[in-house]
């Protein structure tokens, strides 16, 4: 691989600017970090006028700079912005159209401004609602970084020290997967899993705990994208309501189309018949394609004992600018018909990214579902241990080829290939040829 | 006092969906809920084109709409939103404008959504930093709605359980205060508070504690709006700083020229000689005119213990339409003089309101800084207990009379008027003629 150049002046400048105003908690992304001063739908455009092809970036999920969701924006931060003291029709509309894309259970919706704050109030709604304090994630969950939520948040580094309060449990599968490695059944991993889960209910009430709620991403995205077998989820969800304690799906990272079969990600987990409801759903992200607007949806019964004994009021939670971008978001997500696309143009980009799987020793499994998608790597003398090493390399290699992804899961030998909605045929195309290059150069 | 009307067609059927969709821990300011669609500087325009004086949003602090704001975040939308993992200037250059207007001292900047979310962050940083867990706040104190902050946030209510991490102090005053009633001098003011703090750390200790910071509103406006003696704060700092604590300035509604005699509120507890430097900053409402943006500033030595355990990122923290917000924000502070105009303005105001005091049995003391008022309304029989009765009437006739104010405190007897910063004389004028007027009509 050739070696990177040496940053430009001023990525140079930036960079010391940041370490001495930002601090070392600040992270980077890429070797040579990316300075990009323009987004155009797919598109990011650096300083020196280059651009750069978006596959990571979910939050622009319409696309960046969407005119629409910029127009509405722009003239409702004119026009008003005040808060939810004050009667505003935006809050109630917004609310409207979210729980129109949900079960009919789930029937109220609170506001706030990022997801963190979404899976911290569901956390305390949760907890007034079953008088209990246990809270059980998966191994190298990520739900925030409020100090209630970061507690919860395993993939936050070794560092990161972990409530008294919360387990984790292992998923029923590890990465990184083989090439065409076979999922297992849903009945298989559906036990496995809501096993796993009685067990740290188990170890809760050794500890003289009882379970609040089993909180879980419904991608699980920095677990290392697992969305297969459809179904796995619910029997857990069944044991931790035999406990007394919630489902909380956390949709931050899954909702809005993401995942193409369904507007959100925790519906592929139950059936027509047999739906999967969750008692608390939570969103960020994407919903306002970049203004911070995020938001808990749930059943009134859970709600009611946590507003028995508290008010709750956000400053700029659903004020009326976040409410337009948001309606925006929802429109546009109709309008342009986004997820029937992420449904069609996934299936068809993990098919050719399968593929690529056929012609490099490095190349392991691809999961995901719609526009979310995992890519495992594995050492090629195995082909089973993971990657990170080649990881790194190829995330670096594919931003100097002009391409934006990323690796998640517990090694960070997973790429994770997360586009804005609006991808095209053509732009899969150049992702996939690039990542092509990418591999075979990270073999040489 | 003359009964309301019955609400409006169009807000009975608000009501109504709020109370279907937002659910039951959401409240709504006044009797008669306000049902503004229009902002434009110091005023609030309802559906039925009616106009208020907005005497009362620190939020839309440089005025409702202010066209500079608007037109910055309209253009940086539509050019790019990104993230801090990208390289971006704006992001810095807030941070250098915000440093600069601190103690040395304090000299880097995390930036978050909102104002919970930067006190939570505080609170880690703080913990990380001393190894302790226990947390100092005031009797009626509120700090945010995350579980960590929410904990302790005694004014939530009787309902909101504080954390067993969690101690609370009196202040060295007591509301309502009578008309006229002297301050107590600072040396008085100072020692018995910091005799309360130490209490505290006493009692911390008692159960196997030990303090990792004081977290004090610069305002201390939900118990009340306390700023003078100015000092009185600095010897309960040098106590929690002897016991190994932080002293973490909770700036999220004192912050931005609101107290007009400098840019921060906690500023006015220390002198030119003996500046008071908090160990932690934390800003939020006004910063960004409404958009939601907010920041934690810090001294290093105290953020590198956390950052050397865990990494920090707010997906829309920092990005760059909340920086090109908070940049416009102090560019019309500055450019328009409004902290040197809320120094004039709320100076003559609180003059003005004395002066009702004499001349209304239920006026008790005016309080405050800049354009930050609290008025104490007491009972006429004795002029001394608190009438939280006479200020919803007041407050509600206020709105009736086309003038937005609210009332705080722990018995929400103390009138809170906390005008944009653009208000001027005029306004000022009006403001105190229709409270002349209501507070006459509430002695009838």
């Amino acid at each position: 691989m050739t070696p990177l150049p040496p940053a430009a002046p001023d990525a140079r400048d930036l960079l010391a600017r940041r370490q001495r105003l930002l601090g070392p908690a600040y992270r980077l992304f890429y070797d040579q970090p990316l300075h990009p001063v323009r987004g155009e739908g797919v598109w990011l455009f650096d300083a020196d006028g280059r651009r750069y092809l978006d596959a990571y970036n979910n939050v622009a999920s319409v696309g960046h700079g969407h005119p629409r969701v910029v127009q509405a924006i722009a003239a409702q931060a004119a026009r008003l912005n005040t808060h939810t003291r004050y009667l505003h029709d935006t809050v109630l509309d917004c609310a409207e159209r979210l729980l129109a894309t949900l079960p009919a259970e789930v029937d109220q919706v609170m506001f706030t401004c990022t997801g963190s704050e979404a899976n911290d109030l569901a956390l305390r709604i949760a907890r007034a609602a079953t008088g209990a304090q246990g809270l059980i994630v998966t191994r190298w969950a990520y739900h925030g970084v409020t100090e209630s939520t970061a507690e919860a948040s395993p993939s936050l580094g070794a560092g990161m020290q972990l409530g008294e309060r919360v387990r984790t449990v292992d998923l029923p599968f590890q990465a990184p997967q083989r090439a065409g490695e076979p999922v297992p059944d849903v009945a298989t991993a559906g036990a496995a899993f809501a096993r796993s889960v009685q067990a740290a209910i188990d170890d809760l009430a050794l500890h003289g705990m009882k379970p609040a709620a089993l909180l879980i991403d419904g991608v699980l995205s920095s677990d290392g994208v697992w969305t297969d077998p459809a179904g796995f989820l619910a029997p857990a969800v069944q044991a931790m309501r035999a406990a007394g304690g919630l489902y909380i799906a956390d949709e931050v990272q899954a909702g809005f189309c993401r995942t193409g079969d369904a507007f959100w990600g925790f519906a592929r987990h139950g059936s027509r018949t047999v739906p999967l409801v969750p008692d608390i759903v939570t969103m960020g992200k994407p919903m306002g394609n970049g203004h911070p607007v995020a938001a808990v949806a749930l059943r009134r019964d859970v709600l009611a004992p946590f507003a028995a004994r508290c008010r709750y009021f956000n400053t700029f939670g659903g004020n009326p600018v976040a409410m337009a971008a948001a309606l925006a978001v929802l429109d546009v997500l109709q309008d342009e018909g986004l997820q029937a696309r992420a449904a069609r143009l996934g299936s068809d980009l993990r098919a050719s990214l399968a593929e690529l799987g056929r012609r490099h020793a490095c190349a392991g499994a691809v999961r995901g579902a719609g526009l979310f998608i995992g890519f495992d790597l594995v050492q090629p003398q195995d082909r089973h241990s993971p990657a990170p090493d080649i990881a790194r390399q190829v995330v670096n290699r594919m931003r100097e080829l002009g391409v934006l992804v990323s690796a998640t899961g517990e090694a960070a030998s997973t790429l994770k290939i997360r586009p804005p909605l609006v991808f095209e045929p053509a732009h899969a195309q150049q992702l996939v040829q690039m990542l092509d290059q990418a591999l075979a150069e990270a073999m040489r």
